[in-house]
């Protein structure tokens, strides 16, 4: 590892070293020089709120965003009150980790269901009840698009320029978006549709992995690590910042079964000299 | 089944069947009163074009397209070169099996290859040499837009609208594109993109099949039974039909080693009635 390397802006997603808990992967990264991380909110459940906060912050180090509330596409009254009380909760504790951003996963359709029109719709319904409540307490939703094979499943927000359209109907400050290299490169329209998150102060995080092949059954945890794959990292890095995001967290999102088999901080150290080849 | 189904536009992608030859299709279909089929190029040109053109002219069907040519993208000299030569036979196979439509894979990043701009200039640069050659046969050239999980290793084209940003660079009589239902579904532009695509003349062809989860390794084999996943396929005939399109063939291509594991005619049969349910 060259002694050169400038971390300043990398944060290191938790589940992509999830072998490592929330005390173990602050150490980590404050041991290499890496600044950020951010969370999920089970192993910060698991931990308590305060417990993790103190963690990250006795480390030297800041939150740069929670995953992940969402989920917003039932139809049915009950279900759909659950995941907006989740969320309710999911901003708390946003809030309580000191993290800027909420990432939202916006949900797939509703088993058996083919209106992907109505599910849209109640995505934007569920950010309008819930985007006031989340300015009272300092955080911003961050509105992510999933790649289109997920759309069925996990999320019908599938292209930056859709999530900007949903961002868009409210405030700034109270809803941006997710710019996620992996979930957005294959997109003709990515280099338009950063300028216009950019130029209109949309971006709220920027996540990065590479794109590999063959997918693995069921496509989730199929991400590469940074470098093994095809997507345009530096010039998207590039993009990202010429529109304001300069300066900001960059933060390391990959899933891949390969990297939680091996020792946690010898992935971070590698994830650090990848970043540098390949982002900086 | 009942005997009040209009199987008029129906034509049989062979792929879905693969089980079939081609006189074995032919046959089928005329049993069942479905007058098109979609055929690929290897058992074409093992049964010899003139030979499949025959069997498919004396069951009464006709072709409704041919797949497929493309791979346009490598940046080595004779492998382009390679690659053209090859289209410009397929050109050939569609114009003997009297289909007006010669599908198109674009192809994906070369291998190593970060550079998806590059690749999609010479994909348009490829069908400005073949589209002149494709017109003198009586082809037209069907630019296909692949869903994204498709982007690095087949097709850098994914979008209808990047499609259509692609063809009408040439006269609509050289080059359409291909609307199916399986890779563009996803798309919040889908609607107006399929608008575009009628009322410039451009709509090649209309393919379908359903989007079913969980994805199975390597993604290419796992589109679903009409009826089986989640796309509105009614909607979507009923948006190409109301540019322009109506009455011609609605294609069925399911890639799917479920239906390859079952008798033929069962499938063929299975299809029609599904058709009749969900599509018209």
């Amino acid at each position: 590892m060259s002694t050169t390397q400038d971390l300043s802006r990398l944060s290191i997603n938790q589940r992509t070293v999830k072998q490592l808990s929330v005390p173990e992967l602050a150490d980590g990264c404050a041991r290499l020089g890496i600044p950020g991380v951010g969370l999920w909110r089970e192993p910060v459940q698991e931990l308590g709120v305060e417990a993790a906060a103190k963690a990250v912050r006795d480390a030297g180090l800041s939150v740069t965003s929670l995953c992940r509330g969402g989920f917003f596409t039932s139809e049915d009254p009950a279900e759909r009150a659950r995941a907006l009380d989740d969320n309710r909760r999911a901003i708390d504790e946003t809030a309580g980790l000191g993290a800027p951003e909420l990432c939202l996963v916006s949900g797939g359709l509703p088993a058996g269901s083919r209106d992907v029109d109505g599910a849209r719709e109640r995505v934007v319904d569920a950010l309008a009840e819930l985007a006031p409540y989340a300015a009272e307490h300092g955080v911003r939703l961050c509105v992510e698009a999933l790649h289109p094979m997920f759309a069925s499943d996990r999320c019908v927000v599938t292209t930056l320029g859709q999530s900007l359209d949903i961002a868009e109907r409210f405030p700034a400050e109270q809803v941006g978006v997710m710019v996620d290299a992996y979930h957005i490169w294959w997109d003709p329209q990515v280099w338009e549709q950063i300028r216009r998150a950019g130029e209109g102060g949309r971006i709220s995080c920027y996540q990065i992995s590479d794109w590999v092949t063959p997918l693995p059954e069921g496509v989730l945890l199929g991400r590469g690590q940074i470098g093994d794959g095809c997507i345009e990292l530096r010039r998207m890095r590039e993009a990202v910042d010429a529109v304001g995001y300069a300066g900001r967290p960059i933060e390391v999102e990959i899933f891949n079964p390969g990297l939680w088999e091996r020792d946690g901080f010898a992935v971070l150290r590698e994830i650090a000299e990848r970043y540098s080849a390949h982002v900086l």
